[in-house]
This record gives structure tokens, sequence and C-alpha cells, in this order.
């Protein structure tokens, strides 16, 4: 067995080194062979993960502005020994990913999309000021430059996540939607030339944001949906906690319910820091 | 920058010492700071990632009999401009999670699992022998024991999974079920006697089984839902892949859908080696 200490010490002397910072940090089921022979697994550490994932309920705001969620209850423990219930639930509410069909003919469903693309690196984008001045900005091509020249080159296999500040508005749905007495919404998204530089400059496997579209508000060609879901790469929307993770060195795990022929679906997204 | 190669030297030299076997191996967004003080992230390779999710489908094997999902489409791309469907979903069918309020009255319900309990190192015991000889087979206080005799003991925090073999039967329902002429189901499940063992003398957090249920089939009083969850902690069923994970050692993401009050629901399981 690793004697006491004998794990943080590990840590240190990786740390000391400057390798593998993250996966050191982390400690995900960290092994080591003991002096007599057996494996010595650590628990993960809890600070270490982080939940990008919003509670998920029929008051969720939603894009249709009817509840993305309705339970009918079909067991009650007192009457029946268990609880349970069968959800009505759209494809594309609350934390959620667009699969490649969404907006393609011939695009892939949710339950093609391998497991190995849906644990990535992350990179967060904050545009937290910029969308404070204008509700209905466009994350650009200057803003993905000037995180490549903090960070270095965007990921391969990388979600770009854009981090707008919008989360915490969820609990109003009016400032969360935006929308204005002509029935335009008002929300930040990726601006298409953004999209088209990652899909054609960067190895990028999905873009996230924490808003109720890829494309902003007033958008009424949702060319970034169409431009990005058709090249084959999946979107996440109403990412939370963005302002909770590091800009650049986390992984994502993107816990999608695997459903066959889904447009997209309920996504778990975890953080691992 | 990081020089060509130099990944894979650290990766060497971490081997040579024996220690964080896994991080270092699985390489997530390993991170490493380069001369100019840049963050260089490396992406996750794809050979340490395993799916341990069934694909959903209205033909998955349900406990009732009926499609454990449904769909609706809302939206279809030639005449709306993009794809969406409504599922009618039942919590308990495909790969799923029961929360502790499935089978208690005042249970923890799915949003208040904390994702840091959803990371956790897991442990896989291999019953298929056993299940191939009594496919009422039930996962024993000794089964446990022979797997910490060559492991260690059970990890804190770990999901214990019992692999029985049972997934490859799941295009075929009869045989998955087990369902006799008189009705009673038969497939393998964890014993109450075991669970007891667990929750009394191990600190973990969660059963997975790759069958339809936690108790076996024959079950009347569904004793270890009873004992497990009503302890406060979760479940897994219908696993997938188990046979392609490592016995110790891998790390389990528990991709839960994130919804208030649920008893459970759809959730994409992640092993990351």
């Amino acid at each position: 067995m690793c004697v006491p200490g004998c794990q943080e010490t590990v840590r240190r002397a990786l740390s000391r080194r400057g390798f593998f910072r993250t996966a050191a940090a982390a400690g995900f089921a960290a092994s080591a062979v003991g002096t007599s022979g057996e494996l010595v697994q650590a628990a993960p550490r809890s600070k270490n993960v982080v939940d990008l994932t919003h509670t998920m309920s029929p008051e969720f705001p939603t894009f249709f502005g009817t509840p993305g969620i309705e339970f009918e209850r079909k067991f009650e423990i007192k009457k029946d020994g268990f609880n349970m219930f069968l959800w009505k639930l759209i494809e594309h509410a609350g934390t959620h990913l667009d699969a490649p069909i969404h907006f393609s003919e011939n695009g892939a469903t949710a339950e093609k999309i391998a497991a190995e693309s849906l644990v990535v690196p992350l990179a967060v984008i904050n545009v937290v000021s910029r969308a404070e001045e204008n509700p209905d900005y466009l994350l650009s091509r200057e803003d993905l430059r000037d995180w490549e020249r903090r960070f270095g080159k965007i990921p391969v296999n990388a979600c770009v996540a854009m981090h707008s500040g919008w989360a915490r508005h969820v609990g109003n749905a009016a400032k969360y939607t935006g929308k204005d007495a002509g029935g335009m919404f008002h929300f930040p998204g990726i601006s298409p030339l953004a999209a088209e530089w990652l899909i054609k400059e960067r190895k990028v496997a999905g873009i996230a944001v924490d808003t109720l579209s890829l494309d902003n508000g007033p958008s009424k060609d949702f060319r970034t949906h169409t431009l990005w879901l058709s090249s084959g790469r999946w979107g996440l929307e109403n990412v939370a906690n963005l302002d909770k993770v590091r800009e650049a060195g986390a992984t994502l795990v993107v816990g999608l319910a695997k459903v066959k022929d889904a447009t997209g679906g309920p996504a778990r997204l975890i953080a691992l820091m």
C-alpha cells in the first residue's frame, strides 16, 4: 500500500517538473503499484470537478417559450413500492447538445458521436465585458486571437466555449431570452466568421455557448448553426458555470444521452481540472 | 512549445517511476508550460476512452415490456429548416441511473447528486462464468473478497460494477430479460448481503449492473434496490462494454441528465483509462 502522504509527495514532485499539471493535480483514479504489487487507487478529489450543467425543469427558459420538459408520474412509492416518472422532453432544451443532423439533412445523429470525441480539451473565451455592453454580442475572430496570444494554439479536438456571463440570468427568463416588444431575442452568440475560421484553421470538435443558441438572439438565418453543424461538428447550448473553470487546461466530458436517431439531447457537462 | 516527442518522453519517465500510471497514460488535457510561458495542451488520446453506454431506442429491452422511449417529430429540416424531436422517456430505461428517491420516500432526487460523486474509481467484478452456469446468479460477498485479493481494497468513493456478460444479450430481449412461461425474469444481480457489506464496510458511491436491475430477475422484494438506494447511494443499470475496461484503475464519469425532482434518468457512462 502507498504510505500516507505518498500521493501528495508524488504530486509535488510532478509539480516541480511542471509536467502533466492537469492530470497530476486531478488525481483521476491515480494509480501506483505498491511494494507488494497491488494496485493502489486514489479517489478523485472533488475540488477538481466542475459541473457545467444547469438543472433542467419546466421553468427553464426555452427558445420556443414552452416548457422544455414535462413530467407524468407513473409510480408512487406509497402505492407501488417505488417512484418513477415519464418525461416529455424537447431534445434542444436545458443544457444540451446539438448533433450535426439538427441543421443538416444527412448529418450524424446523437448516438453516432463517438465517446472519444466527447472527452475534449476545453478553451473558454471570456467575452463578459463585451456582452455587458452589447447583449447581441458576437464572439469574433479577434476574441479567438486574443485567447491564443495568452494560451497558445487552440488544442486539437477542443471544445471552444463562449463565456458571456449569460448563465447568471438563467433564473430570469425575460433577461435570459432578452425578448423585446417585437418578439426579437437579445443574447450573445458566436459569429459565423469565427465559426468558419475554427472549421478551416483549427481542428476543433465542438463549440459551446452559455446562452440559448449558437447564433445570437437577433439571428434570422442561423448561419453559425448551419455552418457548424453541417461541417459534422457538435454544439452545446445553455452551458453553466464557465466562470468556475480555467480558461485553458481543463478537460470537458460531454455526457450526452445516447439515443438512436436523436438530433441532440440533454448532456451532463463535467469539467475535470 | 513542447518539442515533438516531449509528451512521450514525459510519459515514459513517469512510467518508469510507476506513479500516476492512469493519469499519465490517459494524457487528458495533459498540460506543460513551454519555454515562453504558454500552456501547451495535448488532446485526449482516443484509445483511453471507453463508452459503457448502450444506444437507447424503442426496441431496447425494458423491465416493463413497453418501449422505454418514443419519439414525436416536432420540426423537419425540409419544411422548417431544422430537425427536432420530442421524447417520451421512462426515467428507468436503457443505460440509466437510479437515484435514492427511486426506492425511498425522502431520498435525493437526480439533480441533488453532486458532480463530484459522479467521477469515481471503477471496480469491475467479473462473474461471467458464474452467470453462464446460473442466469439468476447473485454477485456475492466472496466475489468482492476475490477482487480485493487481486487488486487491494475497493477504493473510497468507487462504483462497484457487476460484469456478468449479460450486455452481449441486449439485442435479444427474450434472453436479456430471461422471461419464462410464468412471466418470471431470469438475469443476474447483486446480492443484498454483498450490498449491505459495501454499505457498512466500504465507502462506495455506487453500484452498477450490466442487466435490467440491481436485484436479480426472480427477486420479488427488490431488497438490494431498497437497501442500497435508501442508504443515499446511486445505482446504474444496463451498463455496456464492461469487457472492454480494466477491472481496476479506470475512472468512471457518470453523465447523468440533471433534471429537477427526477428519480433517475439516462446517463452517458464514460470510462477513462
